[in-house]
């Protein structure tokens, strides 16, 4: 895997790049769309390909790991052919749904046991089981297996967690140099920064994780209900440590203002449930602001769900009306053409955020355009 | 609205048309898949277009009626407008669902009072409302307000009913002559043959509704419950005096090996939530038999749900165990990959009888799938 920082905004920390991978390119910033368990939900992967346009999209260990299961996974050689998706593919550790979804979790210097949320039964997942099962997916690439703390947490807990995290590192390091791909397609490990929202911890995980020296570098532990501005800060305050030569992926962020003001303070990558959860619930997203379609004021209006030509094609030939009436009548087809919706509108907004980078406008054009995006119509 | 018909088989009764429609051409035979309330449940436009190749779909005048409503319905410009389908559109009477869903029915000359299944409240269907609606709802081929007695009917409540149903048909017949279409499009009468199990009375409606020369003519009362033995018959007695000259249409019929009987028989048109309901629980058709695919048998069969090249595209590129995983999880994507196989399944079928009928060998082709068709895999 191979990153080129293409342009770096004069007025921000903006960047563009460009990662490559062994299934395909990847033009920075981006948003990956989240299929946790081989699927994005209600897309079908050649509209996640031709609609909306991903380049890269999210797989979650432990839900992959509990089912389809590894044997099925391994016979069905890789998720990428599992589930018949030719680009690149990112899995996470695994370690997050241990914290937020698992019972009966205990974490040891060995790993976290955990009984899953499925049929309760007992599992261990440590830095070379997670990466054990990251390579039996075959994700392009894989994160380390690390201990997310909750927020808020107290500073002594918090970095024992983060020191956890680096010794767990530097097993995920040996793991990767002491095994081999299983598809014969490379995958890079991104190990993961740590420390709650304590300035100091985070400076001193930065430092650590950068120097293991791996292909790209996480933030992880924000967007677990910390206030915007620590998100920001922190997010600014990593930036500013990782090497900038390398991709910046800031796990589980955010919302359309979210993913531009951290692309301003220097992330590349971002992932998030957002887009494709709200949109199951109605939530449109446009640069006009934000639309909750359920309401009755959108029954008669026979405007395109979204007119701008970077939108999904469902979004441009579908009314409001439309897609009112099948949220309102409970139909399948009403989650589907909102997921595709805010997914294309997502990628559409990186894609911009991108290109305004490359042409040096990239400040005027956020700033003008966040306010915007938070608003509710 | 035209129709022509282009060959008659020479071993069975089967037949291949052309139907004729403002919005489109239909060769026939014809499966129409169900878009009840302005969709056909999970299934894109574009994909009902492109993928399934459906020339003709069907809409739920009771439902539509009821949601979005006609103010909506007319604000939007009709049925097409409303949904973004640019086919034609059959729609029902909405008698069928004021039987089978709504609540306090009571039938009289005028028509049948019902509380609807939504809130409650009171609605009057009558020939003229019925197809008022219709009028609204902009459907290129309408149909005629009858009564379907439930099966099994006493004699004389069967021919108590035919007569109303008669009756009705004249209202509908007039109404039709006294109002005009409301979109510029054409919109055809079909009356409905009923008569439930008793041939006679059956003889007696198919000449009594052939007497009123309408377009095209529909057998209505088959499918709710009788021996298959008895739909076979009541269709071919049924084809056997509908002019041949006139598309004839089997409402709510069936499963793959009813719709080639049938057509064997002499239907031309055919419509049934089978293909999509089931698809919705995992029962996946082929040309080899019935798979359920939540069956763990197909857990680790790698091969394509369908490599059959006139199935449709996501069953040629994903596997069994792929779409089995999908219900498994509970994901939409199942469904979606499932609705898609059934109805492209449908159509594959009616196009591949209709290329028999027209090339000679329809009955041989016939003989030789049915006992597959119905095979548990």
């Amino acid at each position: 895997m191979t990153f080129e920082l293409q342009q770096t905004d004069k007025n921000t920390d903006a960047r563009a790049g460009l990662l490559t991978t062994d299934h395909g390119q990847i033009p920075t910033p981006i948003f990956m769309p989240v299929g946790t368990i081989g699927t994005v939900k209600g897309i079908h992967q050649k509209e996640l390909k031709e609609q909306v346009q991903a380049k890269i999209i999210l797989g979650n260990t432990y839900h992959l790991f509990l089912r389809p299961g590894m044997e099925t996974m391994d016979a069905a050689g890789g998720l990428h052919k599992f589930m018949n998706w030719g680009g690149p593919i990112l899995t996470d550790s695994g370690g997050y749904q241990v914290y937020s979804l698992a019972h009966r979790r205990k974490i040891t210097e060995e790993g976290a046991t955990f009984a899953n949320h499925i049929d309760g039964s007992k599992h261990l997942f440590s830095p070379e089981s997670s990466l054990g099962i990251q390579r039996d997916i075959g994700a392009d690439i894989v994160m380390a297996f690390d201990e997310c703390p909750p927020y808020p947490s107290e500073k002594t807990y918090a970095e024992t967690s983060m020191h956890l995290t680096h010794r767990w590192l530097e097993r995920c390091v040996q793991f990767m140099k002491d095994s081999a791909p299983k598809y014969g397609h490379t995958q890079a490990l991104f190990p993961i920064v740590q420390g709650s929202s304590f300035d100091d911890l985070r400076k001193q995980s930065c430092e650590f994780i950068a120097g293991t020296d791996q292909p790209g570098n996480a933030i992880g532990g924000l967007s677990v209900g910390e206030p915007i501005a620590d998100m920001y800060r922190i997010a600014q305050l990593c930036c500013d440590i990782l090497p900038r030569e390398k991709p910046r992926y800031l796990m589980g962020v955010g919302t359309p203002a979210n993913i531009l003001e951290c692309i301003s303070r220097g992330v590349d990558m971002f992932d998030c449930v957002l887009p494709s959860r709200n949109a199951r619930h109605g939530m449109v997203y446009t640069r006009d602001g934000i639309i909750n379609i359920k309401n009755a004021r959108w029954r008669n209006d026979f405007s395109a769900i979204d007119a701008r030509p970077d939108g999904a094609p469902t979004s441009q030939v579908h009314t409001k009306a439309y897609l009112h009436h099948l949220f309102r009548v409970n139909e399948l087809l009403g989650p589907q053409i909102a997921t595709l919706h805010n997914l294309r509108f997502y990628l559409a907004l990186v894609e911009e955020a991108r290109s305004r980078v490359l042409g040096g406008d990239f400040r005027r054009w956020k700033e003008a355009l966040v306010p915007n995006l938070e608003k509710r119509l």
